[in-house]
Formats: structure tokens, C-alpha cells, sequence
């Protein structure tokens, strides 16, 4: 299977290298608006880079992978679309829902793989978790927790065209719940700037409790925060009517000290690239499966609507200070 | 010093105990509506069941310990404090906000120690987390955690006349969070029945999140259930600007079995009279080093108060559907 | 049951608590060489000193529990077995194994309990690993490793008259070894004194491994260190046909700081007797069980022979620099 | 840097794969006594298979990695080192001693890195527990314990070749204590067959415990067993003057489920693949700073030859059911 990488940044680097490990996708082209960035990246890999158009037009090409700034994914999907390739793309759709659900709609007719990178569906201990709770193992779910939680903010620069926090970081945190408890019914965000002011000078929040209500009564509770200065904190918890499911953090090694300060262990692991590395391989592995195999695709569009919807609804909820119900129109349905 | 206790049921017995095991404590009378259970429990420890008139007419017992159930506490604390007694009584004060804040305002003239029994505060996890917090191990406390599971649901006839969920289980969380971040701002309440029907049908919930906003943008989180299969679960979790805190389970042991199945530890201790066997007793030795040697009463009438008013917001948000503000008329102030 | 007290030390202090908090038994004496010592721990508990020889006679008195020091012990077992006394006392029996062997066969015709105390049985820790075992969780033991280190070195003037560091501190963990693998067949000694250069200048040792061969191809493994910076470190761990059993150490508390520095639990309890508190409850309700309801003496003057023929075997395997086969004179045959 | 592989079979697939993601290493060789196995393994890397004699030839290739069967090892060491290549070699250099110690001196005079394969060293956890035991993090070591059970025991046929348990398993243990303190002074095994009687019928055993005395007082013990029925049981542990250094296991993920039935963590990973996949990659790379940077060897002939000295005194220990002690001649030195 062909492909070609539409953005050639950290995240690009880090799918070449999915690309590339994979035996049965070959990286083909790169491109990028950063031409130097594109050269570098193809010249590592012993390619050449090409314009996103020569991409689109090549009938060679199986599939692009679009991993560039979040204002160019819904033009290029679209495009993609009407090129006839299969297409991943990094979260999210669009900063707008209402252009993520025009989105929605062209995807729905394209018979191609359209797939959403949401890579922490795929870590193998999320995933692990999914499937002792689909198993049984705990009966049926009642409440779920997800704490995430970065270890250092961005720039400010970064978060000003983020989308906010809601949309931005916590939009993950959104896609575990819909991929575990399926879609709630309201939404009720608590939020504030506590670790960088001038976050909050940006108009954005820096940390944030949202409750999700569900039909049936189970309710889904995110914490988020942009800093935890012992590394990256990326933790599930799920009660059942047989116990509770946990998926704890990733440290950095097994290591324990014990001296008179204590017993100490090792931090978890401090990035997001180290932390879903394995994720990343596996999400990669499911795409080509989806294309190669016609596995069914494991988050769509839709899905990457739903989160979207999410995000909307929870700032909606933090501006009026009230619960927001998920409407139809919200998730395109 | 003289105690009489009124109430020979099962947390009275506990509280027996702690005075008989404190060496600056005597227990001499016991008193209960049910004649027989002050009797079998007086006998127990060689003293007189005594009726409740005749213990506060006797100038020789200087405190009363109230463990009866929660329709009498107003009545006997008033009572007290007309005889001139010290008093621990056990939580709550009452079910009416309004009965509360009518014995805040007698306890305030009294110039013997009130206090209200909130064990928590005492067991010594949740202390370690406290003293860690205020010595600035994380810095500023940020978002706080608190999970708070009953190991199996009470009988429904209880459930009718504790006074609902809010006051009559999350009370002791809500004052948790009082403990550990001071009074919120706003409380927002989500609950459903998913656990046994039968509490539905009484009229109340055994699930619930509560998020507490405070005015410096702090935020709690509270979870209860009324059942989780592997015992009681009690933690406590706080991030703050230089890191988390997190009280863990107590085990029934330290023993770990590693086979075939995975590697199996122990289920927490299982009720709550082993959970907190420990803070009962330092509980206790707080209330005599109150009477005893003038230090300050750590859990005073104001604090049992304010955990009911936040259970009376609780209560409020859950059946309007949006976030209520703590104003100083619900806690007295 | 009526127990008197010989000794007065820390250890008597231990167990006058003990005795003072089972509901079966009454302490009626104390008795220590130190009279003032005795005096003030009768006080304590409202009752009189006495002399050892008064108490013997004393046909009121059923139990003696002996607390002193260890060259006392083996003449005050031979004299409790002449005046008819219920006898239990704290190990080791003595430091000859020649005088053990004696008392051995004096308790032989005893019809009264006589009781050692090796109070780490009754460690509900160390209980529920026996229990496991016994249940077969793990199939059959195989390997048997016994960690055992104390906080700190005691001071040489105890070292010099402690019968060294097997008869003083390993001596508990070659028990432990017997209450779960039974005795074996070959005793190999390595040591050192790697802590306190002044215990080796008394001719003693601080740090030591000692291995036990087993008939049946079984291996226990014991590590003995006078010093641990964190603490009291008590641990066992088997492998068996089917797994692992792991009884790990019992810490401060449960609560987790994560921090630049890392993730960090509390040390285990510094103490024995914090470590040991329940152990020596239970193993006082073992022996008040023996003598009230006739149940099997847990920890007999055999256990005590042989845990001492065990000490004894590995004095002369690191004197030889070989293993020393455990023949039947060594344990009295 | 050019490298021949010699030896297709399963762990020269794993050091085909480290040579391949290495970026300064290129596989061009392949070669082994079964045509079809190199043939196989060359096309899945799109090069040719060759004949020993042909890569030795071969001025184009700088480095030879012998993965190939043990008894070839010695041989293919020496024709390299005549031929000029830079030569990793699979532990060990051969079963006799005699043969290695030949080895090391045709080794000792070669220009370029000879390095032999002990992949443990460069497993994450144990090479940061070395790091904090060299930063003095718990002062000086005194007692290390190293465990190393396998998840299942070979087949009897590759028993009755495999040199024994010392030779082919405890191999890495004894390496791993030389790393961490160095060579011992006296060597005691204990052993047994307690997993497989079939093991014991080929003369071997498949349990033992062996304590290493250093001329410092310091114990070294390794425990090792063919089988655990949890996984791969991989743990070393260190007492110093300041504390405790552990290396835990690898769980599988980070699950964990709390029931009825316990709390249950995920199981070690189950195979040395999983368990040392990147020290494997991390051993590889150090090889090639060694060729390329002038970095020193950090796994030596002279390791070899050590390792392989301990395991023939552990075989005599057992034998000989006495200490034996590592004289000159053992090591060469």
C-alpha cells in the first residue's frame, strides 16, 4: 500500500516511522508548506517530496495521511475525497463543528477508508480495558473516570489557534468516553486558569472538571489539567456493578528505591510521544487493515464529530454555567 | 474524665471502646431507648444503664457522647449544653438545615467543648495527606478527588429515613472536601439509581458525582456508589502546582499471589468499622485533649453545619438540573 | 484465667497489654528483678509486684507468661512445670541448645500448655501466606526466601550477651522457615559485619545469608541484615509449582506523593512492635485458646529446640566454612 | 558499518531486526548450517545468504555477529578475529572453560571491539538500578539478590546440550552479579530437580539457590527456576548502607482489576523477546559506538570467561557439596 504524508512537523515524523515499520505500507511522498521540512523528511526516508496537488493526482498513491495544522484537515480531506484515496487524519476534523459535519457528509459517500487519529483508542492498555469491560468482567459500567493531565502547558502562542482546552486536549479525553460508554446525554464543564495566567489572558482555561450524564444514568467524569510536574498523567478508571477497572500510568522503568525518604519509584513516562508510541504503531496497523483487509474502521468520522460535539457543548456549558443537553444537531443525527 | 453515652447500637459500641481504651477517659453510664441494649452494654463494661434525664442531672459526669439515632441529636445536644456538659455527638446534627443552624447558634454560647463526630479527618491517611498539603509537598492544591464507595447498599428501610444519600453518605466527603479545601462556591450534583431499584423506588439515588467549584477556581470532585464489589473504597487524590497526593486503600493484608491469573493482591479492608478502627480511637483522643487540655475542637458544630449545607445545595442541584451557589444564609453566616 | 508476669521490660510490656485487652484472661501479678520496674507496671494495672517464688506458689494463679531476660528463661519454664502453671515464654528457651533439650523433656510430662513465643506466626500477613500455601494456591514450595532486616544495629553491649546473630535475630526467621517448609536437612552460613565494625570486635556478625537444604530438593533462603535505612523490612516470598506467594511489608500509611522527585510511598512501619502489634494479640488469644479450650499449642518447646538447632547449625557452618547437616541429637531426636 | 550475521534461527531474528533499526549498522550477510534458514531470513531483508568462509573473505564486511549454535561460537571468535572483523558474539564463548580462556587470549590481541552478548546489562530497569547503586544512591552495597525464574523449562533434548543449568541459565545471573559487584571470592550452590524428573534423568537440574562470597564481607544470592507459572520472573534487589535498590518485573499492561476475587495487576511479560527487546536493541548500539566511536566494550571476553567461571565453580559446589573458592586460574588472570 502506497502513501503519502501530508505534513511533515512532530507528528508527521512520528507516523513516517508507523509508516515505514508497518511490512505492508510504503511511505511514497511527503509534502508540506514548510518545503525545507518536506525535503528533510523525504530525504530521510529516501523519497521525494511533492506538492499536495502532484499527490492527489498521482493514481499511484493508495492513500494520504494528513498530519498538517488542524485549519488545512477538512479541505484536504475533502480533497482527498474527490481524489478517491483512502485517507487518514490527525484529530480534529475541523475547529468548527458545523464544517466537520459538511465533513461528515462527504465522507459518508466515499468507498474508501476514512479514518480519525485517535491514537489513544489503540494504546494497549486503554485497549485492554475496553475489553475486560466488553468481556464482562465488571458487569456493566456505572461510572468512568478519566484523568489526563499534561506535563507542562504549551506556548501561548499554541494555545490562541488550540481552540481552547475543550477542543484542543480534552477532545481525547471526550473519544475515551464515547469509545468506552458510547455518547452521553449532557454535558456540565467546571473550569479555570490555575497553572499559566496568561492562558487565561488568551481567553482559554488551563484546567477543567466536565461531567458527562448518560441516558441510563452512568455518568462519565474528565479531569484535565495542562501541567502535573511528575510527567504525563494518563489514567482510566471504570466502576461496574462486579468492580472497578483501572488502567494506571506507564513509568519509566520498574525501579524502586527505598531510603530514608521513602519508597520511591520512577515518574511515568514524561511525553506523549513516549507514552503512545505503541498506540501509534497499532492505529497505524488498524488504517492499513481498514484498506487492506477491509477491517471495518475503527474511528470515523463520525466519531471525530462526536468528540467534537463534546467539546462544543462543554464550552457552551462553562460560558452559560448550566448543564448542556446533546442534541441531534450537535452530532449530525 | 466522666463519660455517659447515649446510644448502645453498633457505632455506639465502637465508641465505648475508645473511651475505655483511653487512659484519660472513663466510661459510667449508658443510656438507650431500647432498655435492653443500654443494659447488655453497661454490663459489658461492669457499669449502670441509666435513663438520659438521670446522666445529665448528674453533676459527676462531665461529658455526654451521643451515638443515638439522627432524630434525636438536636434535642440531646441542646440538652447537654443546658446541664452544662461537654458533648461529642455523631454526625449528622440533623436531616433540617434549619434545626442545624438553630443549634449552631445554643453551641456557640456554651463554654464547654461541641463537637461533631466526622472520623475521617482522623484517619491517619487522610491526616498524612492533609499535613503533606499544608507543608507545600505540592504547593497549591488544584483539583481534589474524592472516591467514596460503600462496600454493599444499606436495606431499603434505612435508605427511607436516612435522609437520602447526600446527607446521609456523601455528608462525610462533602466534609472531606471542607477539611482539605475549605467551603465552595458552587455545587453541581449528578445521580441516578443503578444499583438496587428498590432505593430508586424510596425516592433516592445510590450513585452520584458532585463537582464543588470554589471562588479561586479550585475545583472537587466527589464519586460515591453505594456498592462496589471489592469492599469500601476510600481515596483521596489532590494535584497541585508541584505534583499529586493520593491516599491509597488500606488492604485486608500485604499478601500477593502471582499465578496463572495475573498477580493478585488484597481487597481492601472491607467495612467501616476496620477502615477507620484507627480513627475513631485518635477521633476521640481529640475530643479529651479538647476537654481536657483546652486544645481546639477540631470538628466543631460550624463544620457539621457546613457539610450539611453542601448535601442541602447537593440536593437542590440534583432536582433542578443546574449548579447552586453556597450563600451564607444555608451555612449560618 | 488468672496470668501472672514475670519481667517487666519492653517486651512485658507488650504482652501486659495483650493480656489486658483478650476478654479471657486477667493479669493478677507482675513480677520483675527490677523491683521498681515490676511496681510500676503493676501500678499501671491496678495490681500488685510480687516475687517470682510467691507467685509459683500461688494456686490462684494459672498462667505464667515469662518476659524476662533469656538466661531466665529455661529455669522459670522447669519451675512453672513444677508448680503446675499454664507456661508461655518469649523464645529462645536459651542459648544452649544442650539446656533447651533439658526443658524439652521436662515439658514432656507437663499436662499444661507450654508456649513458645515466635510471634511472627501469628503475623496475619505471614498467616495468610501459610494459609495460601496450605491451600495449595501455588501447588507445591519450592523456593522459600525470608527477608528480614532490622531498622538499626542494637547497641554491642546487647550484641555481646545476645548468643550472636543467629540465636538473637535470625533465630525468628529459621522458625518461619520450619512453620512453612518444616525442617531441613542441610545448613549452609555465610556472614559478615558489613554495618557496625563494633560488633565484629565483639566477635558477632550483622549481615548474613543462610541457606536450607531440604530432603526432598526444597531450598529456603534467609537474608539477615542488623540495618535498613527505611526501616523494619519483613518479607516472605515462596515459589511453587503454580505461583508466587509474596507476604510484602506493612507501610506507615497508604499515601503517595508524585513529584518531580518521582512517586513516592511511605517507608514500612520503623518498629517491631508496630510491625508485630496484631501478631502478638493473636498469638496471646492462641495460647489463652490452648488453655481454656484445649486447642493445640501453636508454637511448642520442640518449635523452640528446633529453631535453636538451627541457629546452632549455622554458628558451626560459618565457623567450618561448610554446610552442617541437621541430625537428630541437634533437635533432641 | 557493514555486518554479516551468522546464525538464522530465533535470536539471530531478533539481532537481524536491532542490526536493521540501528542507523548506523547495515545487515549484508546472512548466513547458517541450514541453507534454507539464511536463505529464508536474507530475502525477508531483501539481501543474499552466504557461506562463512565467504563473509570472512569479505574486506566490505566490518563486523560479524555470531548467533549461531554454542559450539561453534570459539571457532567462529578466532576465524574472525584472523580475518580482521569486529566480532559481537551470543553468549556464551564456549561450555569449557579451557576453550574460553583460549579465546580470550586470541581476543586480547585483536585491534578491533570483540563483545560478547549479555543482553541484561542493557535492559532499562537493571542498567538504571547500576547507575543509582554507582551514584551511591543507597551508599555501598552489601547484600544483592538476583531472581530469575523462566516461564517454562526447555525440552529435555535441548537440556541434555545446553551445559547445564549454570552453563545455559544462571549464566546471566552470575554476569549480572559481576556487573553489579564484581567477582565473588567463594561460590555455594545449592540445586535440585524439582520441575521436570525428565531434567533430572538427562543429569541436570532445573531449581537452585547460589550464594556468592566477596573478599569485602559483601553476599551475592541467585535464585533460579525453569518454570513460573506467571511469566518471565526477571527481579534484582540490592541492600546498601542507605537502603534498597529494586529492579521489578515488566507487566504485560497496566490494568488492573479489582473484584470479589482480589485485586488483580497484569502478569510479568511472558518471554525474554518481550522482556529484553529493547535491551537488545540498546546492546547493539553499543556495539556499534564501540566499532564507530572508540567507546569501550562494555561486555568483554574477559566477561565471558568470568561468567563461565562461576558456573564451573557452581557445577564443582554442587558436586563437591562445599564452598569452592575462585582461584587465578578459573579467570585466566
Amino acid at each position: 500500500m502506497k502513501v503519502a504524508l501530508i505534513g511533515a512537523g512532530r507528528i508527521g515524523k512520528v507516523h513516517a516511522t508507523s509508516i515505514k515499520a508497518d511490512p505492508r505500507s510504503t511511505l511514497v511522498a511527503v509534502a508540506d508548506v514548510m518545503a525545507e521540512a518536506a525535503e528533510a523528511l523525504a530525504a530521510e526516508h529516501g523519497i521525494a517530496a511533492r506538492t499536495v496537488d502532484d499527490i492527489l493526482a498521482d493514481t499511484g498513491i493508495d492513500a494520504i495521511l494528513i498530519a498538517s495544522s488542524t485549519n488545512t484537515h477538512a479541505d484536504l480531506i475533502e480533497a482527498g475525497i474527490r481524489a478517491g484515496k483512502a485517507i487518514f487524519c490527525e484529530k480534529p476534523i475541523d475547529l468548527s463543528l458545523d464544517r466537520a459535519l459538511t465533513v461528515r457528509r462527504a465522507a459518508a459517500g466515499h468507498d474508501r477508508p476514512v479514518m480519525m487519529g485517535f491514537n489513544r483508542r489503540f494504546d494497549p492498555n486503554f485497549a485492554a480495558l475496553k475489553a475486560a469491560l466488553e468481556a464482562g468482567e465488571i458487569g456493566k459500567g456505572e461510572l468512568l473516570s478519566v484523568t489526563s493531565y499534561d506535563p507542562a502547558p504549551p506556548p501561548v502562542s499554541y494555545v490562541k489557534v488550540s481552540g481552547g482546552l475543550f477542543r484542543d486536549m480534552m477532545i481525547h479525553d471526550f473519544d475515551i468516553c464515547a469509545f468506552l460508554f458510547g455518547m452521553p446525554r449532557t454535558v456540565m464543564a467546571q473550569g479555570a486558569c490555575l497553572v499559566d495566567p496568561a492562558i487565561g489572558a488568551a481567553g482559554d482555561i488551563d484546567t477543567a472538571v466536565v461531567v458527562l450524564g448518560y441516558a441510563d444514568g452512568r455518568i462519565a467524569t474528565i479531569r484535565n489539567s495542562r501541567r502535573a510536574a511528575y510527567g504525563y498523567d494518563q489514567r482510566i478508571e471504570v466502576l461496574g456493578s462486579g468492580g472497578t477497572l483501572a488502567a494506571e500510568n506507564m513509568l519509566e522503568n520498574t525501579l524502586v528505591r527505598a531510603t530514608e525518604a521513602g519508597v520511591i519509584s520512577a515518574k511515568p513516562v514524561h511525553f506523549f510521544l513516549e507514552r503512545y508510541m505503541r498506540a501509534y504503531e497499532i492505529e497505524w496497523a488498524a488504517f492499513v487493515a481498514a484498506c487492506r483487509d477491509g477491517a471495518p474502521v475503527p474511528t470515523t468520522v463520525q466519531d471525530g464529530v462526536n468528540a467534537l460535539a463534546l467539546a462544543e457543548a462543554a464550552n457552551r456549558s462553562l460560558a452559560e454555567g448550566r448543564p448542556v443537553t446533546i442534541t441531534p444537531d450537535l452530532t449530525g443525527g
